[in-house]
Order: C-alpha cells, then structure tokens, then sequence
C-alpha cells in the first residue's frame, strides 16, 4: 500500500536492546521538523503509567516536536524512580535533538512494574535520531517497534484536499498490560491549533477507539496522541474532523482484527435508543459478555444471549422495551416477539464472515452507538494463561 | 452426608420430558405440610424470566407452600403467552394439592424464548405429587432436577437451636442464560414472618451469592426464596441470620467451584478501603478481569494485571492510593511498591491450590468485601461456543 506522508515529519524504529533478539525493533522516534501543534487522550487507569503522566503534562502547553516510545517495559507502578527516568529520557532526547525537551514527550507499553533498563534507551537515542528518515520504510520501523502482541504493523492514511492524515497504531488484546496496550500516533501537516484539536480527537476517540473492546480491560498506558505541523496549510476543522473519524474508524477495526486469538469481530449497532448512554451502555454490554463472544466463536445465533445482555444493563429506560434484533443481517426477533428464521442459514453465514454484524433496535427514540468486539477464543485464553512473567 | 432436614417439608424430583433422556430429572417440587412464611431476591436482569415476575408478586403476600422448578425451558421473552402458561401450571398444582394457588410458584431455567411444551408439566404434576417425600434422597432428587449445566446436585444443610436450615441450589455457568442459571431454594422450620426474613434474605445475598461472578453474565431467571414454616418454634433472628450466611457463603463456595471449565477459585478479598463500595467495585473489578482470570490459569503471580483492574474502576478515591497486595499468602506489592519476592514459589503455590487467595489493601479506610470467582479455560470456552441452539 503506498501512504500519503505528510510533510515535514520524519520517523524512525530501531532495535535498543530492550526485546531479546537482535531484529525485533523496540524503540520508536517520531519527529516533527518544527513544533506541531498537538492533542492526546489518554487511558482512564486510575494507576496510569509515569509516561502517561508525563505527557499529559507536556501536552498541556499544546506542542510537540517529538516522541519517543518503547516497547517491552511499560513503567507503570515505578513510582518516583520511573518518573525520573522517563524525565531524564525526554530531555536527553531534547538536548540531541537540539530542541527544547518541552516539545518532548515519550511512551511506554509492556510488563508493569518495571523500570527501563538502566542507560539502554539513553544509549539508543543518537542512533535513533540518525535513524530518522520520511520514507514509508521509515515509517512503516516506527510502526513494528511500538508491537507487542501484535502480529502485524498497523499504519493507515489519507489525503484531504492538500494535507494528509498518518496513522500508526498497535494494541492486540488491546489492554494486556503485560505486553500489549493501545498507542495510536496521528501525524498531519494540516495547519490546526491545539485548542482545535483536543475537542476534535475527543469526539473522534469517543466514537472511535473508546467504541472497541477486546476484553474490556483497560491498560495503564493507553494513549493517543495527534500532531499537526501545519506545512500543508489550512483545512477546514470539519472536513479534517470527517477525515480523523473515518481513519480512526479504519485504525479501530485493524485493531480489533488483530486482536489476541481473536477471528471474528463483532460490529454491534445498537439503534433507536431512548438516549445515546444508553445506547452505548448495551451496545458495550453485549460486546464485552462472554457468552455473547462465545456464541460468535461457536457461530450460534442464539438472541437469548443478546437479550440478556442487553437487560443486564441497570437503566429502567430499557424495562418495557421490546427490542428488534439482526444477527448477520437476518431478523431473529421483532419486537420482542420471535420470528420465524433458519437458525442454520444464519449460523453458515457467521461460520463464512470475518465481521458479524448485530444490529438491537431498542425501539425507543432515535440514538445510536457503533462499538466493535472480538469472539472469545480458546487460543485468547492461551496466549494470556501462558504467558509467564 | 447426612442432612439436617427441616421438619413438615417434603420434596420430589421426576422425569417430565423436558430433558431429553429417560433417567434426567427435570421437574422438582418443593412443599411445605403448612404455609410457609417466604422472601425471595430476584435476578436485576432488565428482561426477567415471566416465572420471575410471577413469583415477585406472589411473594408479595409473604406466604408459601409449594414451589414447582423446571429445568430445560425458562420461560423468558415468551410474552403473555409464557405467563399464562405459568399461571396455569400454578394454579393446576395448588388444585391437586388442595392448597390456594396463592401459595404457589413456579421457577424456571433453560432456554430462552421457548415456551413449555404444550401440557407436558401439567400432565406430569400428579406423579411430581405422589413423589413427595421427607427423605434425603427426595431432596437430592429435587436437586438434580434443577441441575442444567451443573455436574452435581448442590444440598447443604444447618442445625441452629431446634431448628434446621436446608438449601437446594443449582448454577454453573451461573449465568449461561441457555442452560444455567442460578436457583436457590432454602427451607427452614424455624418460625419467623415474612417481615423478618425479606430483609435477612437481601443483607445474606448480599454478602454472599451477590458476591460471586463465573462469567459476569446475569441470567434473566436467577432467583433465591426462602420458605419458614414454624415447626420448629421460634428462633433468635440474628442467630438465623449468622447461620444463613454461613450456609449460603458455602453454597457459594460449591456454585464457583463446578462453574463452567472452572478448576480454579479465585477468593478475593479487599480490605482497608474508603468505603463499602468502592470494596465491593474493586473486588468485582478483579473477579471479572479476563487478564486476571487467565493469570490464575497460567498459575501466573503477575500483579501488573491486578493493578490494571484496581485502577480500572472510575473512582477518584484511587488516585492517591498505595495498595498493598498479597497473592497466595505472598506479599507482592508493599503500599505501591513491588516487594523481594519468589515468582516461583508462589506460581507453585498457585498451581497446587484449588482455591487462590488474593487479597488487595486500599491503606485508605476500613471497610472491606469479599467476592468469589472463577479462573477462565479453554474449557469455559468450549463450553459456551461448541454448545448450539
């Protein structure tokens, strides 16, 4: 796939010691050539990593010029010694980079409780910075060194009018906070101030990557961070908004796919709901019960497992509605009545797609919320009980 | 195991031909020689059973004298034609046993939006009747006919004063709505009102089956009723209430173990909190975390995970908190900060116990919760996903 690279970022992935082999790149430069106005959102955790913390700080004064990730140690629960570290890091980086170490910020996925390898990425950063290069080779380096369960890279793009949009992510089980965790770096050349962007990455992230789940927990590092140099010049903030939504909607389906053990996702729409929290509380109530990811795995239709889902929502919004449900297209229930449908067609149909789509119209009003999930598989359950720390 | 049987109680267990094999029991009678005085908690579920909202408001009168339990069919999303049914078989049982069919209800677990099959139960009543007996193995027979996904029948019993306290309970999956559910029948001679017990009832449930989660999934039929029939003169309430929580945290302890793929326990216990209720979200929290459940299958002491669902629960009160975790009797965490410990002596430890302890303190307040749950296995899943409607 070619990408559209926006102007005037460089980027780079190298291998700093911090995995055990030698061709497994672990650490991730990107770089904007002059401060970018920025914006992030950062994971709920109440034990938030001493790299989230950090950069929620740096991003208060709206601009970055570079940022620094690790795989391998995410220095979550490090305390006052993990903060000095991550400090240190910044404002060497800084120093070499020749800018000041405000626009600097650095995160961090992997094991918990552990602190970076003494003086490793230190060591690193020079090669790092030589490393740098706008090349989707370059590019694509960054993307591998930020993985952690992941099986593949996950870069997406796109051009509006004159700008263009770069996205690279990774998160497997999206919140393993062992080895995995979402981080999603956004690079544009659009010309956007920070107070324009931190409202829209909100609202995009909200439908978005706050809209997946793969096993509903949620890690101490997860972090989205948006940079915008400007080089492209003005864009309209709605038409780059459109743009961020479809591209984040792209990027959360990528990640969904790539899930831990995961082979099917699950596209629930929840439609015609009395208001949008409660559209989202059943859609992410259905997404995240076992028995419904169980019954995609075993590609059983069964309702049963949606209705209970759904009811276990605590609204009394939902005590006399008379939900319609699609599983795979076909109507299984109609306001609240069964219909009469071909439990076998329905489950050869979900045996041969990748995404099945379920659709709950609760029949009360007129919002709705789009949330993506993954089936639970017995090979989830592997790569999560056998993993040892 | 010899059972304390609570006197004027008699039970029976048939073959109804719900299930589809000769020798399964899949209709259990519970009867009291008098009417009982009665409390009952109920699932929350948004879409209960129509069994569920039948026996809610008979129990609003506060008496009962027989309970009629099917397995198989739960009668839910059935509409008015599900209830009528119910009715029916309600009141066609209160006729042949020559008792107001006030004092009757039915329970019902099993499939979802299936309706009894035509007559089938109320053809079968009359043998159900002519079945009753005051023997343990009368009881055991109402057990297994309660049983869907259950390995064994669940009796537990208790001698206080004169008084007996017997309980009869089924769920594995607790909460696999196609064939399991949780059903707590409890049955005492100790004399005590309507008004006494419903508040008992709630404050035990409350501590103990509401404070255990195999899959975080509620059924729409789960139901717990107690029945006291005063044969056995008055009783000290607060001397019944310690017994109950006694019986019922036991029954707890079983319904966890023969959980669906279970082999492992996992007792949590969260001490020194701010308040009860962030305890009880805590505990909740880790109990139902995928990554903790799979840890304790991996017999993996890696306490990244439980700070990942401490710190997942949206409660400001953790912001400042140092918690100190113990698992298997280890401590791993020392007021936030990792402990010296041996990986492998505890992972040893964990792989022999079938019960984990996991304790967690808050060090910021007193209160405290304890809940149960289970570890997650390939089993769980094939379970779940191989089973078909």
């Amino acid at each position: 796939m070619i990408h559209h690279l926006p102007k005037g970022f460089k980027f780079s992935g190298i291998h700093a010691g911090l995995k055990d082999s030698d061709d497994e790149l672990d650490l991730a430069l990107f770089f904007s050539e002059q401060p970018a106005e920025s914006a992030g959102v950062f994971t709920k955790n109440r034990f938030p990593g001493e790299p989230v913390k950090l950069a929620k700080s740096t991003l208060k004064k709206g601009r970055l010029q570079a940022i620094v990730v690790n795989s391998k140690i995410s220095n979550v629960a490090t305390g006052e010694q993990g903060r000095k570290m991550a400090v240190e890091i910044c404002d060497l980086l800084g120093k070499n980079l020749k800018i000041s170490s405000d626009y600097v910020t650095i995160n961090s996925t992997g094991i918990i409780g552990r602190l970076y390898p003494e003086g490793k990425i230190q060591k690193h950063l020079p090669v790092s910075i030589q490393e740098l290069g706008a090349t989707e080779q370059h590019l694509y380096n960054a993307a591998k060194a930020i993985m952690t369960t992941d099986t593949k890279p996950k870069v997406l793009s796109k051009k509006i009018q004159n700008c263009s949009i770069c996205l690279v992510a990774k998160g497997a089980g999206m919140i393993a906070p062992n080895m995995a965790t979402m981080l999603v770096y956004i690079l544009t050349d659009a010309k956007l101030s920070h107070q324009q962007l931190q409202p829209i990455l909100k609202r995009v992230t909200d439908k978005t990557f706050n809209c997946l789940s793969i096993d509903f927990d949620t890690s101490t590092s997860d972090s989205c961070i948006v940079m915008a140099n400007g080089y492209a010049g003005e864009i309209k903030e709605d038409e780059f908004e459109d743009a961020l939504l479809q591209i984040c909607s792209e990027a959360s389906m990528e990640i969904v796919k790539d899930g831990e053990g995961v082979d099917k996702v699950i596209d629930c729409r929840v439609e015609k709901a009395a208001n949008e929290s409660l559209a989202k509380n059943v859609a992410r109530s259905v997404i995240n019960s076992p028995l419904v990811k169980t019954m995609i795995t075993g590609a059983d239709p069964n309702w049963g497992r949606l209705i209970m889902a759904i009811g276990k929502v605590d609204d009394e919004l939902l005590d006399h509605c008379e939900p319609t449900i699609f599983i795979s297209g076909e109507c299984v229930l109609k306001q609240g009545k069964p219909t009469k449908h071909d439990l076998n067609k329905i489950s050869d149909q979900m045996k041969r797609d990748e995404i099945i789509p379920i659709t709950i119209q609760l029949n009360s009003g007129s919002s709705e919320c789009r949330y993506l999930g993954a089936n639970l598989t017995k090979d989830y359950v592997s790569i999560n009980a056998d993993y040892t720390t």
